[in-house]
């Protein structure tokens, strides 16, 4: 069983079917009637109008979020283990053409305030240090951890005070508020983000990713962007049906509470190894070298996390059932 | 019925039907079983050994083959009507961050060997002029026009002579190939093309393209820039699996000759209108407002072409019944 | 005697003398007592607020204008024989992080309305295609040619109504106030344009050239772009000194019209050879190589401009006086 | 009496002679024969074949030789304090085109062997992470420390073991081998250094910065880069003296002593207040506020240096006496 990511799993069912509803001669790029929807599809789920462009990956909708909140000598500031910074092969400071990005330390790949406002003192404003102009933040975090509505709101109002505009990574924004349990719109714009990467592919999707602009002034420069980038798709209609798909009955919402249900009783049955809280569908266990070899001759597969650590990541086609033998595993070691 | 574009065309079934066969839990990125089995079945098709990378468009896969084969101080030659010079929002000068498409003219979109060396005559070599370093063809070209193995290799030659990397942006190459009749091969390495940008968006597939280096070596570095142009799939087995659909009993070059000889149909009725030869699967005719509002009018769509032409663009999904009532139509104006 | 160029010529000896003037210990980069008196005596030259930076080529202050002017996914118009288009190494590529030059043909190096116009109706308006939001054009233009304020207007108000800002190139700004006898304002910002590159080293400066914005909001982000470019000298001080000289007692208007009124002489002396009017101080001329050669023999250097053709440039330091044996030698071919 | 900055120093009376004979009609760009005797002349001091270019800044001589080492889509390896991470305002991004600075700790801005070798090993070898490509080193580093040439050649090891091509910013390169009496070839190329940054303008010049490159091989392409920022200047004798005149007799390595000379006066009186050993020509003392204001008051200029820190630079136009006041003042505190 494998528990390496969230990328692993296949595609939601529904997603699949959506796929085939789709197979039509229709416009192409993004002038068909799947893509059209979009607009109005997110602007009712976060309740307020907000201009949406699918991409195929999770880095295109970051990076081009990057690239139309933060000028290219400028910096944004990000988390020391932030995806963009750790995990994209530059992409940011591709699309950005060159813009830097500043890290910041903090527990759980979570940013506070507080270390923030540090790290903006030590910035000097002169021609020769590089100014920040955007925060990017990643909601759940690269360790499974969740910003609540208020810790958003806070790190939003540092962000006008100082002339940042904000982003929110939300790879695992599904997993997010499915831990809230609290409205989309309280976790975004109504903190003060201004774009949003809204993640389906770790959560059942195939290969569309939503990018959201709550300022929907950056919606048109950013269809250039994607343009340019090569991440306009000629048969677009397959990814717009896709984010559909997700939206119709809250399927991600859905999903992400089964790949949190099933996290939690990994993390449960871990206990005192468990090395985060566990909020979202991730689980960080301290592991001996001889533990892990244990679980993988089960046939549990996960990623090694440093030493004497693993990864394990749950999806939405896992459940509480289907996690309980690597569960045991755990608890019998 | 629709003429505007191939991309408007549904997925041929034999692809979607591989992805559901790929709808598996696997390796995430482009560490599956699908994406693995692209270099041998596309060596074996060419002959030679390739290195292959799937991305989801065709604009990718061009402007990563010239980031591959141009440094940002130099200059890609290409034809005045290219589709990167055109119709791609920029996404050379992105991909290879500044380097400067330097335009050729010539009959139908194709660039003739004398062209090419006029054009290298009149650059001056020294510091204040942009060097070119490489020239990207389009075959079949952007007027459905076709370069023999011939032609190609009289231009591989002249790049050789020069100093200029080769490539060939095959959005359309099924069809040139099944316009010819020749061998893969033929028509690239063997002619001098060290890149190809091998389409089957526009021939049945989905959202998944080919970039092949026939120049194996520049693959490692363009896998990386793969990564950082946010192309990297997470799920890339369901775009790997898409090409190899197409590979299997030649289905790609089964699709073009459909597109072709339904395009030849159209291209006989109009006649004396045909604006270039018909080799692949456009047909270019003069066709007043009238006219074209007639055709219109019984229920054909197509993109008029400036003032007084059109472009028709058949597909895989037209057959020579299917687009009988069209050729009718035209031969009774 | 050479007459290759305008930057063959040595530095006026005022140019000079305000150098070893400002070799002094005062604070670095651009907080020193010269940089500092930059902004009001451009300001009182050209009757308006301005903000100016200095930089050591006019490649950079160009480069930097567009930069402010245009982003990288749009394009800037230009003459097909614009010095940013021919003789800038990709520099406007690189400043700009890949937007396009797109040329525009016209007699004498010379846009016209007409010809933009024209221009602009071809271009679709859709993310296919990069979309123009600036136009530069240089005067006096590279062969010499000089837009009166009329001209300029014209241009400047179609600039207006399309929405593309206004970038003039004046390398050789000064010849073309002295041919005009026109105020700087009504040839600028009177006349819609928004950023001028105000040359001074053909014209008798070292290194010095400024960067003009009249829309004085450009400056702060073009002060950062500069710092990031490697364009801000620690030692400013000896570049805001020649721009000093050079204002002082209207130098800059002085040196060029010594060199206009060289060229007349060459001019006249060539009479029906004179390949454009003669208006700043370049003179292209019709000749033969065997001519060509002559001329050489006799101690005068040019460079060829084609086939047949030969360009002069004269400057500051040529007088009347000073050219009559290369007029004297034209006449007697 | 300032010691802000070993910029604000006027500029020597060698180089502003030297200037004033370059003072003639010659070929424009780098034709002139000043310019074309800086190979030879720095071939020689390096007793090796060298390829220089000449620019106006440390910025720019930085950051091509960094677009030389580097590819677009991987790291430079750099200390946490280099002035390209911190002072250069983005300046290696943008030339570098996006290429990442991944920082290294270490007292006085020095970077061991060790922390490199932790650094190198801590990056995962896949197309997620951006790749290190290359290493810079400071020397005298910013905070006025020395690498020897066994230091050098042990990070150079390193660097030919990973793969990393090896740049050295020698903004104050003369100030280290002052210090060090070794022959400027054993601290670089001898020690696996294939590019560096010479600086003179700190030195005595007036904006003329040398990049020699060990490795001639990069600089045809290097020469197109400088033309590409707008570096290559159009009457580029007056820079190319400067440079010639700094070798002559050793002028720079005699005004490097004095710089040393001068700050070893001021660290000597310092005594315990030094933060870090002086070995070049830069002074780190603890400073109160009360302090600071005292020295102020007596006319002393200097930065502060983060809290309770003061940071004072000594040049070539200091000598022991020049700074007695100050060292009597520091003691006197």
């Amino acid at each position: 069983m494998r528990f390496f990511s969230d990328n692993a799993a296949p595609v939601h069912p529904a997603v699949l079917a959506a796929i085939m509803q789709a197979d039509v001669v229709d416009t192409a790029y993004d002038g068909d009637q799947w893509s059209a929807r979009l607009h109005s599809a997110f602007s009712a789920l976060f309740e307020t109008p907000v201009s949406v462009l699918w991409v195929s990956t999770g880095t295109a909708a970051n990076c081009l979020a990057l690239a139309a909140l933060c000028p290219p000598y400028a910096a944004v500031l990000c988390h020391a283990d932030a995806h963009v910074e750790t995990d994209e092969g530059g992409a940011p400071e591709f699309f950005t053409h060159g813009a830097k990005l500043m890290t910041i330390a903090g527990e759980g790949a979570k940013i506070t305030p507080d270390a923030l406002g540090r790290r903006l003192r030590a910035i000097r404003d002169d021609v020769h240090q590089v100014q920040p102009r955007a925060l990017t933040i990643t909601n759940a975090t690269e360790y499974g951890r969740v910003y609540t509505p208020d810790e958003v709101a806070a790190l939003g109002a540092l962000c006008r005070a100082h002339g940042l505009r904000f982003h929110m990574d939300g790879a695992r924004f599904a997993n997010a508020v499915a831990h809230l349990g609290c409205h989309p719109a309280d976790l975004t714009w109504r903190a003060g983000v201004e774009a949003l990467s809204f993640g389906f592919v770790k959560n059942g999707g195939m290969m569309a990713e939503a990018l959201l602009f709550f300022d929907t002034t950056l919606a048109d420069e950013t269809r250039r962007r994607r343009k340019r980038a090569g991440h306009l798709l000629s048969k677009g209609r397959y990814l717009a049906a896709q984010l559909l798909a997700m939206l119709d009955d809250d399927l991600w919402l859905h999903n992400a509470r089964s790949a949190n249900a099933a996290a939690q009783v990994i993390g449960r049955a871990a206990g005192g190894r468990c090395l985060h809280p566990v909020e979202a569908n991730e689980v960080f266990i301290a592991l001996s070298p001889a533990e892990a070899a244990e679980l993988r001759q089960q046939g549990f597969d996960f990623y090694d996390w440093g030493e004497g650590a693993a990864r394990l990541v749950t999806s939405w086609h896992h459940d509480v059932t289907a996690v309980q033998p690597l569960a045991d595993a755990i608890a019998a070691l």
